[in-house]
């Protein structure tokens, strides 16, 4: 049996320590089409380690070494082209700086059957240093074609969008070779370059990444509704609805809701989810 | 005196060894542009491990240390922003491998009194792990302001064209983020990224490297001319007549003689020549 529900929860993946310097947030940041306004002086804080910031949506970056010890658990077994992202949910405990040395742990937390495919649901906890927390993240892995071994359905997403037309609409074109930028930041994937990979997943062509349209939005946000201030998002959470093939636009549409911005976005050329069920949580 | 020829000529630079994994490859070639072409096998060969090649240019790329030295030198003081890259002279002894551990030496093979501007001309030799000589570079750095302190120009460039008109042009868009990512390849100067020290350095905004230039111009030439097969270079000299600003689009004139092709490069957003005195020599 390719998953094992039984197995599979509550199994510890192998921690480890991640270290990043400011090139890495440059090559994260230029990995998601930052630089473009490569003379403006806020995009610059992107690109250029002359006065770094960091998007916290870097904070899913440093956990490729513990989410790849998910194929070595016991109970599960699966052919990565078939693998998506479902969801994301990132929840920063401060500011994240643009050099550090990390430690991470990570757990599964939740085994979904969603009758095409399953849904395994890790969790992974970063500490600074000090050992101070960092951040958490809930990574939604959607295992196409594995599902059907019984179970309950999980958890219905949230972040529903009212019915009003949504107070901003931010656009965000991609490059063709965005995936290829991106690539570099840790997820090697050949899904996201190889076609032939891509036709074996079941599609046209190499996709984008979902977690580098995660942080194409959050940029998108945070330059043009917080004032180019990273660390006013404390929390992002998204469903991926859709996949982004690079070079097409992002148009995110953003609902103002107290201390969140409820977000949807899509793609202008297919006209077509591609993030749903998603809030910022402002600090 | 900011330059002092007598103790300079000779003047043997710390070698250094550097290393290089396929990430680098293409890291680099992402800095030249490659990969808009995202789903051409071709294109695909600069931008991912499949079935990865080498652009010969890379051979520039790991003696970014043994460079950096010239500043150590006794004999030399000059303001990095004041710094240019007058020419460049590239000689390969094979292939380049897409990974390798390599040691680099070097030595200052010149000076000269530009008047305005002093030339010191450095060359390096690099070997790969066995010994084997992997390529030959000498790297002209042009120093505004430290010329005048008596002694020769330094040989004329050769290269010239023939009158006729070309036969062949290529164009190849740069974007506005090139210099930023091409950086990431080793050559963190300022002057590609920060604006201010750009206007001290007497230009509007940030440049292209020249060598980024430099590999653009090889693609070129290599993807329309030779078939993609990137061990046809033998040889490439240049020198750097002017700057690109990136998101500008270079275009190279080719005229072929014999067993080399000769070639200019210019802006065409400002009709202003790049690269002169330029051939490629094929194997």
């Amino acid at each position: 049996m390719p998953i094992d529900p039984d197995k599979l929860r509550g199994a510890v993946l192998s921690g480890g320590t991640a270290r990043w310097t400011q090139e890495d947030i440059i090559m994260y940041h230029l990995g998601l089409g930052a630089g473009v306004a490569a003379t403006d002086p806020r995009e610059l804080e992107y690109v250029y380690e002359g006065n770094l910031k960091v998007l916290p949506t870097f904070g899913v970056i440093p956990l490729f070494d513990v989410l790849s010890a998910v194929q070595g658990l016991d109970g599960v077994d699966f052919d990565l082209a078939m693998l998506l992202h479902g969801e994301q949910d990132l929840r920063l405990h401060g500011p994240i700086p643009t050099e550090a040395t990390v430690d991470s742990t990570g757990s599964v937390v939740g085994v979904y059957d969603k009758g095409k495919a399953a849904l395994l649901v890790i969790e992974t906890e970063t500490l600074g240093a000090s050992g101070e927390p960092m951040f958490t993240n809930r990574f939604s892995m959607f295992i196409r074609g594995e599902g059907g071994f019984g179970g309950e359905a999980g958890p219905k997403a949230g972040n529903d969008p009212p019915s009003r037309e949504p107070d901003v609409v931010l656009t965000s074109p991609t490059l063709p070779q965005q995936a290829l930028i991106y690539r570099l930041s840790g997820d090697m994937n050949p899904l996201h370059a190889d076609p032939e990979f891509a036709r074996l997943g079941g599609f046209d062509r190499p996709i984008l990444h979902g977690l580098c349209t995660y942080g194409v939005v959050c940029k998108a946000v945070v330059d043009n509704m917080l004032d180019g201030d990273v660390n006013r998002v404390g929390r992002f959470q998204v469903r991926f609805a859709g996949v982004v093939f690079p070079g097409e636009t992002i148009v995110t549409s953003v609902w103002r809701e107290r201390n969140r911005l409820l977000l949807q976005a899509g793609v202008r050329e297919r006209d077509t989810a591609v993030i749903t069920n998603a809030a910022i949580t402002l600090v």
